[in-house]
């Protein structure tokens, strides 16, 4: 099975993150396309009506699937290439793994990512003039009310879903590791976070990550440190 | 195999309504639990610590499982219910269910379910005063220019997603009914829309959506027809 696959993305999208996440620790190769999607370019359009990253495109045998939207993609993945499983074998883990994945989908990044990473990132990308300290002040807040709940969580876990590395983790990772290329991450205040984070950085997936670099925005200076 | 079966949803939430229709076309029976979530009761709470319906219940031999948020929770009937299959059988048909699922509960759900929605149930609910003109008119723009792209669709498809009824289809009909029951759906102007609708209205699984009632807020006259 010859599957040519790319992926059109942005380095600093948390949904695009979670696939680049899943595709390495699959040890699935695919090209990339980085999309400026804020400039509604054509071609990716043509991909994805909605106009927003990730998209994967997979040719086998001459025949093109075009998957759009996060979670469709993480399905896709899990389903075509069951190995390593990251969503786990039985319904409670994967239950778990699923409502961890949608809730940082929905909830923390309307919070966290609509306060944060809008002001300090799309903003500058969009032309939108100088973040607003009161909404960037509003998502520290929420951040720190999110790191809370995952610090409890991990203290009875060895990852987010329970005993098994999971589209949790991903999830997690990919909203996380975004807002700490920023800088705003609490880290010291949250052993068992950090703990896990550093476990995951560590992986050969999470190399890519931590060698993007935003022109214009210099990354936090433990952003790509396996130790800190 | 006996599974007992509980619900905790509320009847106007198109995230709720996605999975009843789901347990509807699949034929499995469940107990139902109105959930006043904006009161966070704390025996919801516990069951779902992000405070937002749907939350399915199942217990099987003694085996307590809880799924909360909506992918989790329909993506999990699909794997242990797999008939009808509601994402299709090929890749690509199940790529496509899924983002259009998906794509509704983040685009639609945000861009109209956030100002109609929200001005003229989530306002009354919580007490927020009178809705606001302009979102509401900012919110049925956004609803014109989304149904424009359902219309097209749905001139060259069966379904949404294809040949076939989806989860896609579930996720669009739970959104677009509560609008409907607000009145604020332009029928008139998508016959292809209102033909898609109309045959998802005949269905079994969706006559308790159409028994829905809200104290104080009357439904569109049309809401519960079947021939409108």
């Amino acid at each position: 099975m010859s599957v040519v696959r790319t992926l059109h993305h942005y380095p600093l999208d948390p949904a695009s993150r979670q696939v680049r996440l899943a595709l390495g620790e699959k040890r699935l190769p695919f090209s990339e396309v980085i999309v400026r999607y804020w400039e509604q370019p054509p071609e990716f359009a043509a991909l994805n009506p909605a106009g927003v990253p990730p998209v994967l495109v997979e040719v086998e045998d001459g025949k093109t699937l075009v998957v759009c939207e996060t979670r469709a993609i993480l399905e896709h993945l899990e389903e075509r290439y069951p190995e390593p499983p990251l969503l786990g074998r039985e319904p409670a883990e994967r239950a778990e793994a699923r409502r961890l994945a949608q809730w940082f989908d929905r909830k923390f990044d309307a919070e966290v990512g609509g306060s944060l990473l809008h002001e300090k990132l799309e903003k500058r990308l969009l032309g939108l003039g100088a973040p607003s300290l009161t909404n960037m002040r509003a998502g520290r807040e929420a951040l720190r009310h999110h790191l809370l709940y995952l610090e409890k969580l991990l203290q009875t876990r060895d990852w987010l879903a329970g005993r098994r590395l999971s589209l949790g983790d991903m999830a997690a990772a990919a909203h996380l590791s975004v807002i700490d290329y920023l800088g705003d991450l609490p880290w010291r205040d949250f052993p068992a976070l950090t703990a896990w984070y550093m476990k995951l950085k560590s992986r050969p997936c999470f190399r890519p990550l931590l060698a993007d670099r935003q022109p214009g925005l210099t990354p936090a200076s433990h952003y790509a440190e396996l130790d800190f």
